[in-house]
């Protein structure tokens, strides 16, 4: 929505091309070289930082909205979305802090009127893991800043989402025990200390250093390539890749690794 | 809802005290003596058998809603709920197959007369796990059936509940690996080789007989009693039961169990 008549029209209209009464929220992780970091945006009826987030069109399904939602306000594309949990408690929306003078003035309906943005929303949760080196940020008319902050070190967010973070996390979490994961996170080649370092900062914790990679080894995710990276006068570690086959099957079955 | 009257009242100005567009459907497993079932229901408008749902009321939570749709349809009261998934399709109503014929008869509203219960909804899963043997199912005005199918033998399901059991399952067997479960579900004072069935027909597999009640052990969720049970000239098996301390807290904080 890059201008003020298309969000107008949005307001007024949108219930006929949208379904009402539920939205879509995006907790977008980011990783790269050990941090991990998650994207925010601000948006113009909102004193602070919140999810990217939006509405679903009546010819979508629930997914394509997602992706449609993130590639419009971030300009991520292709990007592995996952549904979460959704979000419904009656007073999740705070309506006490929205800016309704801001409201009036850029739609044109006075503060009070009834509007379809307006009313009681249910709003389905996404996460998904990219890597922010690779992204470019942009806004537009209805978010009116982007950009990624370290998962440590977040600002108290709107509405309810600091919750769909927290959940966020807990579901990627577990769901790194059953699903593989390092893909486009990780350079082609790489050691096995690289994948440790991966999972260590998605799970917020230390894993068993022999232990783990074995694992990952056992499942068949990895191959051994006879490279090695040299990073020191006795210390050239064997690099992997992952095998794009089995990694393919144990995204669509499911794994168990602990 | 028992009456004509509460229904037509319910259609009529339903979306006053409901979210129009968003609905609850509930997969409610039972499990006794190594069967595990499904609830489904016959609803008034379809042919075939559908899972149990319904809508939320304004002030409600999600969960605060799944509730209240099982109680009323089901008798079903303080069963543990987890949301797991919400599918939001546009084309997941098959509306093809909704009698319209009987909707008219009971609602006096005409065929192709819009009404809030006919446009796009948007539906949130929950599962639960309960003993249906201690259940007592009933009917209302809505709903003309109400039964538990065996998980092998199910029928196809109305609208996208097929994919529904389906996901809710996935969900199920998902975190039977983080959550700890057996409560409600055991006798007492049970033996290994009864919480390993419940895991094995949960999980729709067999578990290493070593292995299995060893981490449940070592992860301190039981209690060996020093009470045996006698089955045989020479089989006696200890009793064990639930640490309910440790129990609910890896209920809260979850476990890896692999």
């Amino acid at each position: 929505m890059d201008s003020e008549a298309e969000f107008r029209e949005f307001v007024l209209n949108g219930h006929l091309h949208y379904v009402p009464h539920v939205s879509i929220d995006c907790a977008i992780l980011g990783y790269h070289d050990q941090q991990l970091k998650l994207l925010l945006i601000k948006n113009k009826f909102m004193n602070g930082w919140c999810l990217p987030g939006g509405y679903i069109k009546r010819t979508e399904t629930l997914v394509e909205a997602a992706a449609r939602i993130v590639r419009e306000r971030t300009g991520i594309d292709n990007l592995f979305l996952q549904q979460f949990k959704t979000f419904g408690d009656p007073d999740r929306a705070q309506i006490s802090k929205f800016d309704a003078e801001a409201w009036a003035k850029v739609t044109g309906i006075p503060d009070g009127k009834s509007n379809w943005l307006l009313d009681q929303t249910i709003s389905v949760g996404f996460y998904a893991i990219t890597d922010f080196s690779k992204t470019i940020l942009h806004t537009d008319f209805f978010s009116s800043d982007c950009a990624w902050f370290d998962i440590e070190k977040l600002p108290g967010l709107e509405f309810d989402h600091d919750e769909m973070v927290k959940e966020a996390l807990h579901t990627m979490r577990l769901q790194l025990y059953h699903y593989p994961i390092g893909y486009n996170l990780l350079p082609r080649k790489f050691t096995l200390t690289e994948i440790r370092a991966l999972y260590e900062t998605l799970l917020g914790k230390k894993l068993d250093v022999s232990n783990f990679p074995k694992k990952l080894l056992a499942l068949g995710l990895l191959n051994k390539l006879a490279e090695k990276r040299s990073i020191g006068a006795h210390r050239s570690p064997h690099l992997y890749s992952f095998n794009k086959t089995r990694y393919n099957q144990a995204l669509r079955d499911g794994i168990v690794l602990s």
